[in-house]
């Protein structure tokens, strides 16, 4: 850091076990590549390829080694294995995260429908050739699970070999774990960490008012998906109390 | 494309007839024109430098040949014709369009008000010295036009010689084609196509629900205006159904 | 300019007394501060490294060099200097600003609370050491000034020292000057603007609607804070009224 302050929230470092922060490249030239890791290289611990987004992003092989070579794991998102699955080309998918080197994959259901069963079998086979990420909560916004029903996903996903299961929401932060409005829903978050243990959840949270939320409820050290490449250095000042929006969170509790 | 996912919509390829992309580039510096074209070259098929925004673009002949030596026809925005409209200097706006080399003029009444005859005599003259866009739609909330209102407009202007006319959004999306909630109106725009070929229209659709809408409305080769630059990946993914908002309206189509 | 327009509102030239643009840079990588002053540089006046943003900011003296030798004056936001009062680290922010050669700080109380003389007395320190730029208004959305308590307040905070005093809103602009719903309190505005030298004023607004309100009231010459990098252009535009927005509003007064 810059300059010495006082006072300020403990800060994990990478590699962290939890404090993760998970960025959403969207389709950033090499060039914005290397901007993003000077500035935010040592606060970004996973980056993911949005959705399907390196199906049409050109250079890709090189965009992987320029966040490889900043030690940054990268994945594809998960809205991508669903279009392999969905088009009956599993096999496919597993040899394209072959040739592409990837040790990462994210398992997702937010646009298919596939048994539980079915998904976690998926789960357990992919992490055997990567680290498998798992995703929990539809993008369709008449899906609404109760809180055990989560639970009960997230623990068996664990179970069949994930990583670290995401707390589903969409790019707009409107589905998932938020109501329409983008508020977080309180009663089921808190359900959920009553049983599955914190740092093996990504909360999506693209959103400003959601990162502080998340913070002030967990702590500095909660695990954030879904942050834009340009909200990194912000969201790392509000993990530290050091953004008006959490600045007298983590004094009042010293 | 850098991996083969059976059963994706037919896309055209550049240079498209229709399905076209156009840009709206309202202040990126040379090297984020490079990085726009190292990404989004291949889809984006036309540029707009926004509204007047090349008045006070430094740099401007270096960024139009960026643009031109990539083979992406770039314009200045609608609203810089009618600058020069309403202080009574359109043979300087003709003297400037040949001193850029300018390929592409667009003509529109977004801000001032003149008899469309004059309108159309604008397309005509202009016509004879570069290819002509021309929008209907006023940027004035109060101003809604009837349907066949918008038909004749757009037919008078093709026929003025305008090579595709473009309905009118603001840059925010809540004019013209819009309600004020961002919503499209979806009759005018059923009503339209019933008179209008959809290849010569080209729909300000800057919002994502809106891409999505026109393109589960027309199919993957929408012509779609009005995107933002980091956008243009994100809204080919659309276009293909692979990201979640139209991953299932292309499936079910098969 | 690039050509030609007349019957342009005058604009004032760098280095300005008034017309000021206030640039807020939450986290940009060197190379983008090259371009960001290549597109902006003629019409930015002075930089602020967002709140604490400093802190985790990579690379910062190289940064600060950048803008200096462009020569535009930068400086730290107002929620540092708090991150250090609060913890009675005072005399090592002074030092901060000494071992970065900054010539300009922030002095607000947006976050914590202090009485106003305190305040005032920190001003008046500090203007000794650099050019001292005061905030007034809460962060908090529960703290609404009267509007003799606003002009009281950017009156003594001049007396103090004050090179210029910033009317409060946060980047998202929902507080201070501002209502929730983001439009900007009128009587307010008008009533300071009986008592303040409007040039002596820095109105945050970070939004378009607010700028162009701004612009209305005041003129193409308003001081204008908090503006994202990419919107100088834009807002350069809006003053000279060759957006839509603001296209009328000028051409009407002559």
């Amino acid at each position: 850091m810059n300059y010495r302050l006082n006072n300020l929230p403990e800060r994990t470092v990478k590699p962290r076990g939890k404090g993760l922060t998970m960025v959403m490249d969207k389709g950033l030239s090499l060039r914005e590549v290397e901007d993003f890791i000077e500035v935010a290289g040592a606060h970004a611990d996973i980056v993911k390829l949005g959705w399907s987004t390196s199906f049409v992003t050109p250079k890709l092989k090189e965009k992987l080694k320029l966040y490889r070579d900043a030690d940054i794991p990268v994945y594809f998102g998960g809205t991508l294995f669903e279009a392999f699955v969905i088009r009956n080309q599993f096999d496919e998918y597993q040899r394209v995260l072959d040739e592409y080197d990837m040790r990462f994959a994210e398992v997702s259901d937010g646009s298919i429908e596939i048994p539980h069963e079915v998904k976690c079998q998926y789960i357990s086979k992919l992490s055997e050739q990567v680290t498998v990420i798992s995703e929990v909560g539809s993008k369709d916004e008449k899906k609404i699970f109760a809180p055990y029903k989560w639970i009960n996903l997230m623990r068996a996903e664990i179970e069949a070999g994930s990583w670290k299961v995401i707390a589903e929401a969409r790019e707009g932060g409107n589905v998932g774990i938020y109501r329409d409005s983008g508020e977080v829903r309180q009663g089921l978050v808190d359900e959920i960490l009553t049983q599955i243990p914190e740092e093996t959840i990504i909360w999506e949270a693209p959103q400003k008012a959601q990162q502080v939320w998340f913070i002030e409820l967990i702590g500095a050290n909660v695990n954030l998906g879904n942050i834009a490449p340009a909200e990194v250095i912000p969201l790392e000042t509000i993990r530290l109390g050091l953004r008006g929006d959490t600045f007298n969170h983590f004094l009042n509790k010293k």
